[in-house]
């Protein structure tokens, strides 16, 4: 995809981070840059749903389950972007004191509820 | 509701922490004891959802947005629980390394979008 040195990746204005569909593993920290969230629709157009900028994450869903990634995710700009693995993560969440690992890891599994029971409801819907 | 000094309070058997529907201020986690988590369901009667032991979290909603408690919580033996409030959870958020920082934060803010998401569909299915 692009030019990747350790837990850093270096990418073109137009190139791909991921693609929506594809299997993910990894979330990523816009470093410098800019980069464009977009999803296809059901007419086949492609609607942009956010832009993101310094300081910001992408792909945070890759940390927490593996379903696949729910839209395309493209540089606007050159980017740097500083790669968060699950292993990064699960590291960083053993260095927190009890407290703050356990609401972490609560927080984690009520996103993974919620999205169980949304994708339940919206087949009902649908 | 019980004795409490500082951030930790104490309770007996049998004591209420918290009940469904009330403004919920402030999530707790079990250094001793047990809590049992109840629902009143429509027909009336009480549902025990779950057991919450020695290191677990209830009441985390309360870190994320001001929606009432969902449920009951009720100590089933003498019990000490930490209080863990929206202003030392941000104190702990504050003193996470940046990456973490913006991790946890979207979390919340998943969270919290999947939550008015869920409101919304389940209007719907009603």
């Amino acid at each position: 995809m692009a030019s990747e040195k350790s837990d850093r990746v270096v990418c073109k204005a137009g190139q791909r981070i991921f693609h929506e569909g594809e299997a993910g593993d990894r979330a990523y920290l816009v470093v410098s840059g800019q980069l464009e969230v977009s999803k296809s629709m059901d007419g086949g157009e492609t609607t942009v749903l956010a832009l993101i900028g310094r300081g910001e994450i992408v792909g945070e869903m890759a940390l927490i389950n593996n379903a696949p990634r729910t839209a395309t995710v493209r540089a606007t700009t050159d980017s740097e972007l500083l790669i968060v693995s699950p292993e990064s993560f699960q590291r960083k969440l053993s260095a927190m004191e009890p407290v703050t690992q356990h609401l972490i890891k609560k927080f984690v599994n009520i996103i993974r509820d919620q999205n169980i029971e949304l994708s339940r409801l919206r087949k009902v819907v649908r």
